[in-house]
């Protein structure tokens, strides 16, 4: 029998660059976790796939899944359903391999409540101000709901106790270098390993 | 005022490769922490060198450095004296370095009472068998020493839950990376960096 696989939670403030750490970490040959991709009915930005960045649903459609218990966890942000789909999870953890998901904040907190075995990473921005600027460089959103985001993103760095690790987004790069580094650590850990360590000289 | 270092300890059984996980992991160039060097009353192996793989002393000299309070720790091992001198961890830990210590296990533990917060790393051996290939290999101790050897070892391997870490010595190159990530990994933790994080966002 195969060990279970670790899941790996990045969660951070509206406009950290979740989404680009994310893409960076899977464009890399030695990424070996799955990624689990979200629902959402939020509107595709340019440049977005459905079925790869995310899938994009409409509100009735969501509205079902979580009737049916079809999400791990599911959050309404700035007006929008964000969820992941729990099958693909399962199945990808009950096969020895680890899942990697990029969520919201309030997504990643009902995730710990499910999954406290999980590994949870805050991508933190650099300070305030710069994610003030990577929000307005968007360029895709109003002033007003900028200023909504800023709000939520104060209340959600205050959230940042609620997490193992805290990753700042200082470079992709390294950003990615760090998160890499945590999963390896996580595997050498006493606690998750010391179990099967000692089977295996058993053995011999 | 710079945040303080954090203190490494490496240790495990007898002939896992303790000394050539240290060496190689001192060679590279991304490896940024500081080596503390070891006392030992034990002889020196072919190509070991006084002050760069220990500092050899005689007993009398040892026991003096015991009876001053001059060892973090200390243990007499196989018939040797084996410790740490106390002076360069503080210093080092209080500039802000972080420091590497690769010390047999009864060590190990000392350092664990006099600092928990230290980062405790097990380097297992793949089986006990191949551990005993490993001594016998070394080619350097006759078959009583080994045999005792092996019982010590049996015992240490026992001894892995008082770690934080395990790596499994297969390829140097891959205990390595390990060890690395771990750092890593800790500098990360939220529990660490939560308060510096917090103040920085204040200031701002």
């Amino acid at each position: 029998m195969r060990e279970r696989g670790l899941l790996i939670v990045l969660s951070g403030p509206s406009g950290v660059g979740k989404g680009t750490v994310r893409k960076a970490l899977f464009s890399q040959e030695d990424t070996n976790f799955e990624y689990s991709i979200s629902a959402t009915t939020r509107k595709p930005r340019e440049g977005e796939v459905n079925g790869v960045d995310y899938f994009f649903k409409s509100r009735e459609e969501f509205e079902t899944m979580i009737k049916e218990n079809k999400l791990l966890e599911w959050a309404e942000y700035v007006g929008n359903y964000y969820g992941t789909p729990i099958d693909y999870v399962e199945k990808t953890l009950s096969e020895g391999k680890d899942v990697f998901l990029e969520i919201e904040v309030q997504g990643a907190l009902q995730v710990k409540n499910a999954f406290p075995e999980g590994l949870f990473i805050f991508l933190a921005p650099p300070s305030l101000s710069e994610l003030k600027n990577r929000i307005v460089n968007r360029g895709t959103e109003s002033e007003d709901l900028i200023n909504n985001r800023m709000k939520v993103a104060k209340e959600e760095i205050d959230m940042m106790d609620a997490y193992d690790y805290v990753v700042e987004n200082d470079k992709v790069e390294h950003a990615c270098d760090r998160i890499k580094a945590i999963v390896t650590a996580e595997h050498c850990r006493r606690d998750r390993i010391a179990a099967r360590y000692k089977r295996m000289l058993e053995v011999e």
